[in-house]
């Protein structure tokens, strides 16, 4: 993507120039999370792939007039530039489609039912061990195509459909491969404990064993993930069993997140804070004392309202997390069964419609906020001189309305280590 | 639009034709809302703005081949086409922009707060008042294209935000223009009823009789609106000046409907049996007996998920509703307090997630129902010979999936009597 011949771009009259910018390191909490450091009538100077320069449009004329003539101008009026979102959670990497099981739980099957027939996260796990590994390069490099368009320029990944040594493998080696050839940022975790596969369903211990024993090892050796995962459910890993895989990732290297407390209190941000996690997950159902324990510890929430809405389940406390100063990324969870979406600008709607976060936080949420809940923060998730030109032209005339006004696309071009990949 | 020179279009190898055809007229109840007539691998011909003829794709080649080099073709492999969509609920045509009540709302302002901000429907009807009538036309041009962009080919309109003579037949010339000028179909609703406006705040009944006694003989006599509606709500309309209202109009041949039990049971549906409406809207807090009440008299239950959602309402019981053999259409609502969005296929999304209805009923009470909320399924709603050709080709491959993503727009092309309007 990059190329050392590609001109500058200057983007001037920006109606709002959102840069989040701060001198405060570290995720955002409770205030904080609401200080935008808006530039009214800004002006940024892309050069190199990075952020070269921002200021008011004024300002900026007098600095680079003389070399307007080298660069791209793009002249933004009514329009707002924020930094490209970022998805912090995603099971993006997936063959096949659930539909006619969506049908099914809409004519009335319940999740067993739907499990029964073969369905749920076991269907997925069969098309992931089946389909080539071209096949689902090729289907997943459409869903991130979209995920461009509607704003994104990172996102995490999970692995957690393949559910073998092999196939875990093989989903993580999709990921290393679109991060190679597509300009979405991809930054992988392993999540071999995302489901007990059918084959261990009478000895799930033995599974556990499985993940930390080989496939931890075999992940790490080949420097397929940054992160670890675990789904800590009832019915899924206990506690117990997500403290020891999170601990035997961290041990070689990997850093902790946790599926938290989704369907029912189960111990999951105790767990979060227990093993210094990066980030707790869903939190639909987190205790007061599991909001706490997250406060105290600085783990990060990663909301997902998106998820609730299609399960039917209440959306996470977001105003109570906000308020325990507790700090809060959003994401999709772009999977094909309790969340078949990629837009992430959907989701920034949802946070404050259902979860009654204010614009301000919402934004933090998902590009800050999310990016400190994959440690790349330095990099991404702010307008910074010298920060990487991941940088999204909406055309709304304020970051309020991007928020108001649901269900549209508003997204107008997309830059990527400063070359234009949408618009 | 129309030009006698446009070439046919012959559209081949859809994956689904989903005709919604059938041989019973009128609005579908219970099952056959999920009879969608659907041929696989299906084919047609338009031709002079209308559905000249449809078929398999192998029965459509044996009779056009002969013809196919005067047709612009259009393969359709792994894509579905349906009816255009039609929107038979909305409050479309104004001016200015919201967007920061909402932020004043998720701030933890009340509606009355906001009120006495100067905010609400008083807000937009300050604007339809000082605005010019070019300012709304353009305004509203915009909103209409979006619409396009997202299938929707028919659209209804209300008045509401003039709340005078003068501003609410200024909304409806609005209205009457851009049916001339833009492709979108527009279907006028005079809703002089919509708010009491604040110069009648102490004396209601005066505005209840200006409604009757110059707004509707000035609307009539201009021939500005084919239905009549009120917000028949506990602190707006009772439901004896609803049906005064809804009663004077009729005797002057619009045809009722009526905004019924949003906030409250106010005995809306009860109102809408008694005039015999073609249909009730919202019905979020319906009774029992009001379900029945619709049955009994044919009223279409027109549906607004966005709205309950986005006022973080409980959605109306769409599975009650349907089981009581109610006809069900649903709709945006698009306004700029309750529900800014134009994305009816994102209702449509909602209206399965939130409300539980099947992708096939969320697609009938989208097209074929709406039409018949419009008095207009003579001529649209469904792919039969002889109706417009108003077609959506999405990029899905089966209807299911239209309703499973969400925050997605599928849209692939739009014809609106048989010209290309998108894509
Ligand atoms: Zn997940
Ligand atoms: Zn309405």
């Amino acid at each position: 993507m990059k190329d050392k011949q590609q001109k500058p771009i200057w983007i001037q009259n920006i109606s709002q120039l959102v840069t989040l910018a701060s001198d405060k390191k570290g995720p955002r909490v409770r205030e904080a999370m609401r200080e935008l450091a808006i530039i009214e009538g800004g002006s940024v100077w892309l050069e190199d792939g990075v952020i070269q320069d921002l200021g008011t449009t004024r300002e900026m004329i007098l600095k680079y007039l003389p070399r307007a003539e080298e660069a791209e101008i793009v002249d933004a009026t009514g329009k707002i530039v924020t930094p490209g979102l970022i998805d912090p959670h995603t099971h993006v990497v997936f063959g096949g489609s659930r539909e006619h099981e969506f049908e099914m739980r809409l004519e009335g099957a319940s999740y067993m039912d739907i499990m029964n027939a073969g369905g749920g996260i076991h269907a997925t796990t069969r098309k992931m061990r089946s389909l080539t590994e071209e096949h689902i390069f090729n289907q997943t490099t459409r869903r991130l195509d979209l995920f461009l368009q509607h704003g994104v320029t990172t996102l995490e990944s999970k692995s957690g459909y393949g559910l073998d040594l092999e196939n875990e493998l093989k989903q993580l080696r999709v990921m290393q491969r679109l991060q190679n050839k597509h300009p979405m940022d991809i930054v992988p975790t392993f999540m071999g404990a995302h489901a007990v596969p059918e084959e261990y369903r009478e000895n799930p211990e033995h599974f556990v064993n499985l993940v930390i024993d080989e496939m931890i090892p075999a992940v790490v050796e080949e420097k397929l993930a940054k992160f670890i995962d675990v789904f800590c459910e009832v019915d899924v890993f206990t506690p117990e069993q997500a403290e020891r895989i999170l601990l035997a990732g961290k041990a070689q290297g990997l850093i902790p997140k946790i599926h938290a407390d989704e369907i029912e209190e189960n111990q999951g941000a105790h767990v979060a804070a227990r093993v210094g996690a990066i980030s707790a997950e869903h939190l639909l159902k987190v205790s007061d004392e599991g909001i706490e324990e997250l406060a105290k510890s600085g783990v990060i929430a990663c909301l997902l309202p998106a998820t609730a809405l299609y399960l039917g389940e209440k959306p996470a406390r977001a105003r109570d997390i906000i308020d325990a100063g507790v700090p809060v990324a959003i994401s999709t969870d772009c999977n094909p069964g309790s969340s078949p979406t990629i837009s992430l600008p959907l989701v920034m709607n949802l946070a404050c419609i259902t979860m009654k976060m204010t614009p301000a936080e919402s934004l933090c949420a998902a590009t800050y906020n999310a990016a400190c809940a994959l440690q790349i923060e330095d990099r991404v998730g702010s307008i910074e001189i010298g920060k990487q030109a991941d940088l999204v032209l909406w055309d709304v005339h304020n970051h309020q309305k991007l928020h108001y006004i649901f269900g549209v696309n508003h997204v107008k071009k997309v830059w990527k280590k400063g070359v234009k990949v949408v618009g």
